[in-house]
């Protein structure tokens, strides 16, 4: 793994794939076509795709005893442990309705309501993640969303992954369909005879489910387009280089895309972990994607001291950040940008990938300067209230009519006046 | 005003401009420019669009105290405390980072922090608005971001209006900058010589503008890209005509395309405010504009009862709804879709535009259903926090494992047994 001792320039190497024009076509004719056939166009487009024809495409009660009798039943316990976790979390993350009364009678507030429907991607193959379907259904369900639908592209054989399905039961999703790519985002945005059409899609995909989402964003909502996973280790000395070796491995195995970085005042730790990663490397199951990511997009960046490190770490605003340092809350409290932090060696990454419960859908490609993990509150909406009573409005009417007037909007101010009689 | 009996097919009629290819190739064009010339890019644009060559384009200390002596002191102090309400209303919404322990050590948590920096755009000409300024300026301050750039476009005489000028000021905006257009967006996005990058563009313009907000979307955030302004009036027989034609009036005032829409379960009602726009329209200065909007954007609908009169105005999710019921706050409570609601007869539209505290800046379109007034979370980003003591991950490592193996990431597994030496 490389060593980079002068950092003026260090950044995440990050390779987002926004797609071809081709693709965007592609797309935009899958969407009408949906939009216009509804769910013949469906199956259709699952039979091209996906290589299998389904009558019907919406999973069956039967399907999903079956998945949880093909399930170990210890692993069906360590998700139901897990979802607990992440329904506690997001628990916290709930809010309530206020109002603020004065004594001239005005009430001013925000009423909190959540989304009605929601849709939720799930991707197939091997990126068929049962915690993928945990962390953006319970989020959405805390929040008190009544219809939760979830789509997820079916195997040749016309299923769907066991852990998915059981994953999906768990959450509390009701309706599940067998559909996947541009057609299953356009059947969520605008129905189809089978799916009734939502008001939010969330959840990961190829592409084609990220071009479809950004079609369709505007008449339905979407959550945040993501980026290949990233992750940027900050340590200091008195660190073990196998463990922060694993730690990036873990991130660099997702994905030939993903990006491992280490940011060290340590030049000693820098090279054991180099060492360390090509060692552990060597026996990965995932070895070939692991290391074209190390050597594309991974980077151990050597700092003068660790107040240079933390100022690298909030310049590269990282999807997940480890601390790694002797006081690793003090570090924290100088941290501006980073989707989830880890402190200490007993946070490794995947403790919060899977199991904690903050969510693991998180911003990645900088994107965390100004945007947040995925949270209960992207599945309510605010309101404002603003009653005035008469007293009120008696005392402010002139005032809010200058204000009209001074923008040459004379309806507005005569709007007031006329409570009072004035025009 | 046209009244309309069967509801059957009701909707807010919504005109919402997308820009045309041309349109947005210009757009592509301007951003490009901008990226690689900066300033220099910049002054060729104000010359060509605005008609004036600006060497220096900040607004200096002299230009802002010469905007508060051509501005009568009272609307001054009318602008301070509008400010002032606004300013309490986004206190109410300023939220803590919090924490939770459990006793086996693990703490969990959601730190928030400000944007670093915000841009707001603030249109030119008549639409030049210091209530714009206040609505988008006060959130990002409440919040606690550091730097707000503010940018609007100059007239042909190299000036801004002494009322924009003052509202940022009062705002507590440091740097404003005479440039507007897509150019002014683009150098929010990407900094020039003389205007330093932030992190999130707010604040409506016309198409250009919108255009190249989408464009510039994913290196920067944006707010909402807001459609044409609509209003929804609930009222029940026992209201006044007069006062609901005026409150329909101020919304049709702002532009041809904007809607104004009564929804009443009485008939004779109906008829009184359709007589009562026409006889209003006829003394309004900007009438040809407010008639347009009326003839092509108005609809009364006359609903069986107040019931259906509910269920209709939650499918039209508009950005503005005035209650004007006997019971205001128990109707409220069946709404589930609306920008803003105001309540009662002496909560005219107007007051929540200028005065009284919430935002301004509503989802308009539909997209009530899923969004929410501009507000103090959107210049805050959450970031999650874990910290997992030896004992914690102890109890729970080998499950993480066996969630991680079960979607195959064989190196997140490791990841956490190399804690315990396993491997």
């Amino acid at each position: 793994m490389k060593i980079i001792r002068d950092i003026s320039g260090a950044s995440i190497k990050r390779s987002v794939d926004s797609g071809t024009e081709e693709q965007r076509r592609a797309v935009q004719g899958i969407i009408a076509s949906v939009k216009q056939n509804g769910d013949s166009a469906v199956r259709e487009y699952t039979e091209r795709f996906d290589g299998i024809h389904l009558e019907n495409y919406k999973v069956s009660e039967r399907e999903i005893e079956e998945a949880f009798s093909a399930l170990d039943p210890e692993m069906v316990s360590i998700i139901e442990e897990a979802a607990d976790n992440i329904r506690a979390f997001h628990e916290q993350q709930k809010r309530s309705s206020w109002f603020t009364t004065d004594e001239d009678g005005t009430m001013l507030g925000q009423k909190l309501t959540p989304l009605d429907s929601v849709g939720v991607y799930v991707p197939g193959g091997t990126a068929a993640y049962p915690s993928s379907v945990l962390m953006n259904v319970l989020p959405a369900k805390v929040a008190g969303v009544k219809r939760i639908t979830m789509v997820s592209p079916p195997g040749k054989d016309g299923t769907l992954s066991p852990g998915v399905l059981v994953a999906a039961k768990v959450a509390g999703v009701e309706e599940i369909f067998k559909v996947g790519g541009a057609q299953a985002v356009a059947a969520l945005a605008y129905g189809t005879e089978s799916i009734s059409p939502v008001d939010k899609i969330t959840g990961p995909g190829n592409i084609y489910v990220a071009l479809a989402k950004r079609e369709v964003f505007g008449d339905v909502d979407i959550d945040m387009i993501a980026g290949p996973s990233e992750i940027v280790i900050l340590a200091d000395g008195n660190q073990r280089a196998d463990e922060i070796a694993a730690d990036l491995l873990s991130q660099a195995e997702h994905d030939a895309l993903a990006s491992s970085v280490l940011v060290t005042n340590s030049s000693a730790l820098a090279e054991e972990v180099s060492v360390e990663v090509e060692r552990q490397l060597a026996t990965l199951p995932r070895e070939e994607i692991a290391r074209q990511s190390i050597i594309d997009y991974g980077a151990i960046y050597v700092t003068r001291d660790l107040e240079e490190g933390i100022e690298l770490v909030n310049e590269l605003a990282a999807e997940h950040l480890e601390i790694l340092t002797d006081k690793p809350f003090e570090t924290m409290a100088k941290i501006r940008h980073a989707g989830a932090i880890f402190l200490g060696r007993y946070s490794s990454e995947p403790v919060g990938d899977y199991f904690a419960g903050p969510n693991h859908v998180l911003p990645t490609n900088g994107t965390a300067r100004f945007s947040s993990p995925l949270n209960v509150d992207e599945f309510m909406k605010k309101t404002s209230v603003i009653s005035y009573s008469e007293t009120a409005l008696k005392k402010n009417y002139e005032k809010i009519a200058k204000l009209a007037r001074l923008e040459g909007l004379e309806a507005h101010a005569r709007a007031v006046e006329i409570r009072f009689d004035k025009k």
